[in-house]
């Protein structure tokens, strides 16, 4: 018996639902196609915060706040822009309600002149701010950060991997040459691929996207991409190279040194929420989640085993002098995060409570624990041998001196069984369109299929159409090129030409 | 001359409006009434939540996090909450834009069945989620928390004070009965005036509102009110009794200790980017702000006086040493946060730069000093002798040995300041309505005022209405009755009848 109520196997989506659910990370709300955040769930986005803040910062950006609505005129400015987003704008149209007999309503009176959009990402507003705020090429490289909600009004939702309304952070930059630009581009690229795979343990292979998976308006999109335990892709980051679009588009330029007048070039990139859905697909097994340490809200979890009875007392204090021991260990450069469950429920709910969120370790202590000075505690990276739980016992002294090299043992296991999984799972052997055909089959069959590497000639226009077409009919997708290419290539499997590159496809989130 | 073009004395409101420009802490955006929250703003805002998310999370408090969009029927169940806010709500009406004759339109096909509301705070969609959550007396105290930005269309509209879109986090707990839901209320009014005291520095006097002031659905409201420089008050923080309307409302009952169902009571509490504000018209000056040092991004400022040759670099080397020894200090409990400012800007700009947005303590170092071992440094706090600036000097082992003791009594002495003119201008000897009018006159005087403290008989209904209409004459509004009340009164200012209590009166923000 396992914790959760449905395994992996038996039907992967559904046991997705439930682990988002049972491990208390987040549940739909009464809002079509939003989600309600609850606190495992928050806090592994707070301990992403923090990091990626750290890390971004750290690249000398600087963090704003611009508005959530955006005037529509604005979105309008850059074509192939709008063009993108408009089929998924949620429009704010009137600012105020009113009693209209017996029922609230709109005012009609109060009908916007020129209705609002809600940011579905924010480069129109921003480069609106840049091109008052960039008059000279001291100004430049001009770096920044937004953490924010964003709406994109989906019409399949599925909960962390695609809501109407998500959380997160958006750069945007602006730069004097095309040199800086695509150098802070592959700079945020490679932050994202370091920090999903340091601080997430989720191993990801960065490249280039292919021309018509392109973020509306970008010369270059780049990705992050990780492979789910289905084998299907999860686009975990993006960083792109906008050339001078949307400075054409919003009038950002700047006086150079010699006194000329230049477009500016600029970029974006973002990391979202979604990224959580990546870890819980990546980590999670059918006892519900293994939270990497590193990101986990609570990385030592004490449930005193209180029985309701006076000496409860001393074993409250003695597993809060614990906790605080614990406490003033460092993992991972930052004090480890122990907590004492002491919630009104029994210990073995509560075990099995912080097995499916995922808390790395889990101390039991009882009265006679306490006594002996042992540490009785379940690793949740290893949590059975075969079917039984697997408990060890350190004395209290050992458990200390060994706590927060178990914490980082256990993210590296993670990271690497992902990693030996992805690596293992990505095919470089089919050929020809054919092979892919008979590998892949139409997707009924929804067994593991893993990703494929193959040759191509980086067809442009109407003839990449034409592949895209290909592929969606065996449910696949073109992900991306990775940034690692081999030095000669042999024939495109789409068009049979001499190929170019090599290039990932697989089925998708 | 001072830094900022205008005085607090010339225009008070056009004083603000400067240094909010000018200390880089925010600007007007081109979406109205909404604005941009520039880096040194934002960085406050961030230290903000930091500190005030601690003090939340050490209560047992967990952050969750809701949906922005609220089904326009939820908003319509609490009718007292609904009344107060329908006039100031955007509205979402359509899901998708659509080129019309030309011109990019909301699509008429897209249409929502039921309107969405943009959250102008979140009671009605978190009580739904706690009629769901909450079953037994075993889940209560439920407490919970979120980090969130809020819509209110307001009409007049003034950077940090009162936008359309502010940030903020919003409290929000169950409890089993008035008792518990009444401590609640009482803790988080306490830790609001804690903060504000003992982080921004800004003295504040805690009490409950008078019921014409109540948030709309609350059986009783407190506040923490502060005093601007103008004598205005500004409202700060806000915490609720809610009792159990939203409960009865949204059906929030539970199974209680005998079995029966009974309802909860509830509270909500709130601060939000306005406290800038307040920071601003507290500790602000004629050359800009005096940021409080816990809450300042970067507390110590290095400007190295770059002449652009060759030995910058030995100059820059040294600066980012001597930051970094700064960095491994602690005040307030946290490490010092040292800067080197290497803009491509002239020393003496950058100087003037840390002057208006109150960087504490600003260290310039010339090749000269660096050989020497000098730190010569302005304190913001005392940043002149009469009209001319005063500089500091010593060796920098002293300088470091000193830094984090300046920069803690830099942060007293901002709160003992405003403190005195807070405490001295709250007058108690106007004992009759005859009086405030003498001493407030029409409000057409622009001139200090302060506060007055005066005896009422807390009049309800009809009669408290005429109270506000008379107060309203004078601009003049209840603020709150304090919490700390003598133990007899005289008679009511208003009515003539015996008092039950003090209540401040003030004009306000």
């Amino acid at each position: 018996m396992h914790a959760l109520r449905i395994t992996r196997a038996q039907d992967f989506p559904e046991w997705y639902q439930t682990i988002v659910r049972d491990a208390d990370l987040a549940e739909l709300s009464p809002t079509r196609g939003c989600m309600i955040i609850k606190p495992w769930g928050f806090g592994i986005w707070e301990a992403i915060q923090h990091e990626l803040d750290r890390r971004i910062k750290a690249a000398g950006c600087e963090n704003y706040y611009f508005p959530l609505m955006i005037p529509l005129s604005f979105i309008a400015k850059e074509a192939e822009h709008v063009e993108g987003f408009a089929k998924e704008m949620a429009v704010v149209t009137h600012h105020r309600l009113k009693n209209i007999n017996g029922a609230l309503k709109p005012d009609p009176e109060s009908e916007l002149i020129e209705p609002m959009i809600l940011r579905p990402t924010s480069e129109t507003i921003i480069g609106d701010a840049f091109s008052r705020w960039i008059k000279s090429y001291r100004e430049l490289p001009l770096l920044m950060n937004q953490w924010a909600n964003v709406v994109r009004w989906e019409m399949r939702t599925r909960m962390f991997l695609r809501t109407a309304e998500f959380l997160w952070q958006e750069g945007h930059t602006a730069h004097a040459d095309e040199a800086g630009a695509r150098e802070e581009t592959m700079r945020a690229l490679e932050m994202y691929r370091s920090f999903a795979e340091d601080f997430l343990a989720l191993p990801v292979i960065a490249g280039e996207k292919p021309e018509n998976e392109r973020f509306p308006g970008a010369v270059s999109t780049f990705s992050i991409e990780a492979m789910m335990q289905d084998g299907k892709a999860l686009q975990a980051g993006t960083s792109h190279y906008l050339g001078t679009h949307f400075a054409e588009a919003q009038n950002i330029r700047y006086q150079d040194k010699d006194g000329g007048l230049s477009l500016a070039h600029t970029t974006s990139w973002g990391m979202s929420t979604r990224m959580i859905g990546g870890v819980i697909m990546t980590h999670g097994d059918d006892d519900g989640l293994k939270t990497p340490p590193a990101a986990a809200p609570k990385q030592i979890v004490v449930v005193p085993m209180l029985r309701g009875k006076p000496e409860d007392g001393d074993l409250k204090a003695y597993c809060a002098a614990f906790a605080q021991q614990l406490n003033k260990l460092m993992a991972f450069s930052a004090p480890v995060r122990a907590h004492v469950d002491l919630k009104d429920a029994k210990p073995t709910d509560k075990r099995w409570d912080w097995v499916r969120r995922g808390a790395p370790l889990i101390c039991e202590i009882g009265p006679r624990d306490a006594a002996g000075g042992q540490v009785s505690f379940l690793k949740r990276n290893a949590l059975r041998d075969g079917d039984k739980i697997k408990t060890h016992s350190l004395s209290k002294d050992e458990f200390v001196a060994q706590a927060a090299g178990m914490l980082e043992a256990a993210q590296r296991e993670l990271f690497e069984e992902a990693k030996t999984r992805t690596y293992t799972n990505i095919r470089d052997d089919l050929k020809t369109f054919a092979d892919i055909e008979a590998y892949y089959g139409t997707g009924e069959d929804a067994g593991f299929k893993g990703w494929a590497r193959v040759h191509w000639a980086r067809p442009a226009g109407a003839e990449l159409e034409k592949v895209g077409e290909r592929l969606k009919a065996l449910k696949l997708t073109l992900r991306n090129a990775p940034l690692t290419q081999p030095s000669s290539f042999g024939a495109c499997i789409f068009t049979g030409r001499p190929a170019v590159e090599e290039i990932l496809i697989a089925r998708a989130y």
